[in-house]
């Protein structure tokens, strides 16, 4: 086993999520990552070689796509003996919807907040489900930019923050979110601090690492408010976790897709 | 029966609240108006004088008084065959607490407003009430100026109001408040226009007409949140209301307590 396999093993079981190995889930982030472009396709053979490296069995990667196509993300076509797996038009619409969360080096963090407060909690609720409202309580949600239609019924104050109690500051990153934060800041800094100084990476396994790297940091991204500091406990490490992530990533840029889908 | 009589009888029909004539809190009202300071005596036969044409017999007058030195606002002491009250210091601390928010002829609506909000509904129950906060839902409540200290624990947000929806509107000014404002400013636009052009009335009579308005106006003015006009339903009449009290007691100057207390 050569230094840079030793390398690119260790990589993978250093990036792996500790919480999530659904293997639709990682096929999704590789979509999203890798191909989401409308002509964008991707052979089962190459997803095979991006997927299989991080212990994950092709019957699994079968049932996964099965699963995709079911819930109308992913469709198939025959090309041959071998498959091509390409994003639906409701695939492509999910992912695009997240992905500038996901890939924003340098959020920024709206000054302009306002904050509903409903009298029940209904119409609350429809807001906080397809806007991106922050919810502070069981009647009121903060929010920022313009003030949607349809508020008449609520109370709309503009807003500065003043103070933020502990009590809400882990409401907004709830412990397991802190650990999932700070255990990804420091395996993306642990991955390049060993790599050799020669490393040839195939196009699949440049993949498999920028899949592993984008599907761990987008559960902690879509779930981390854009909130001014202020709103965050003292031991979450948003920013260094961004700009490490982005820091590798830069090291690994994204492939193209014929060099992925070519036979080997 | 003279004109002037008439008048007077009518003024007290027209002016008494249709609410609430418990004889110790007018009382209580008719020692803030008239007998605040730490060395006011009223006699027991000005008292009568002033309260008695509010048609409430003399017993009940006694009972009142009985009650109000068993809660600690008032004291009596005999002088010969009559007796003479005064407001203890508790009862003055009371009466000086209020007495601000009920005389004020133009209050200033604050511009500096936070609101602040709990996780629980403890803490902010204390700040309700002890301090001069508006509560807006069962977790929130509104302050001006300085933020209290012991706020660690709660959401503190500075805020300027958007939009003030009808049931808030109506939960700080509630249907009974805004009838009770709106009788009060008829009835006090209404005794004026008919005063006779020629008018002596006793020290007592003025003190009848002004513990009267007064006693009325203090339900409304305490339960009148200084808040900016856009919290308020559109039949809410507060200034109308407490420019015509003024008004009318500006016609009606303090008596002398010399001359109230002075034997007929």
């Amino acid at each position: 086993m050569t230094i840079q396999d030793q390398w690119f093993d260790g990589a993978i079981l250093r990036l792996a999520d500790p919480q999530n190995q659904r293997v639709w889930s990682i096929i999704v982030s590789l979509f999203g990552d890798l191909a989401q472009g409308p002509d964008d396709r991707i052979s089962g053979a190459a997803l095979t070689r991006i997927i299989q490296p991080m212990h994950v069995k092709p019957e699994a990667i079968r049932v996964a796509l099965h699963r995709l196509r079911k819930d109308g993300w992913v469709d198939s076509a025959r090309s041959g003996r071998s498959s091509v797996h390409h994003l639906t038009e409701f695939g492509r619409a999910q992912s695009a919807a997240v992905t500038p969360r996901i890939y924003d080096r340098d959020p920024d963090i709206p000054h302009d907040w306002h904050l509903l407060m409903s009298e029940g909690s209904g119409s609350l609720d429809d807001l906080l489900l397809t806007e991106n409202y922050i919810s502070i309580g069981r009647n009121a949600a903060l929010g920022s930019g313009a003030i949607p239609p349809n508020c008449d019924d609520m109370v709309v104050f503009n807003v500065t923050a003043r103070n933020v109690p502990s009590w809400l500051k882990s409401r907004l990153c709830p412990p397991d979110l802190i650990k999932a934060c700070g255990s990804l800041a420091d395996a993306v800094k642990d991955v390049p601090s060993s790599r050799p100084a020669e490393l040839n990476l195939t196009a699949a396994q440049v993949a498999t690492l920028r899949t592993l790297i984008v599907h761990r940091w987008r559960r902690v991204a879509l779930r981390n408010p854009d909130l001014p500091p202020m709103f965050f406990p003292d031991d979450w490490r948003g920013q260094d976790c961004r700009a490490s992530v982005f820091a590798l990533l830069d090291t690994l840029p994204k492939p193209d897709l014929n060099a992925l889908n070519a036979p080997v």
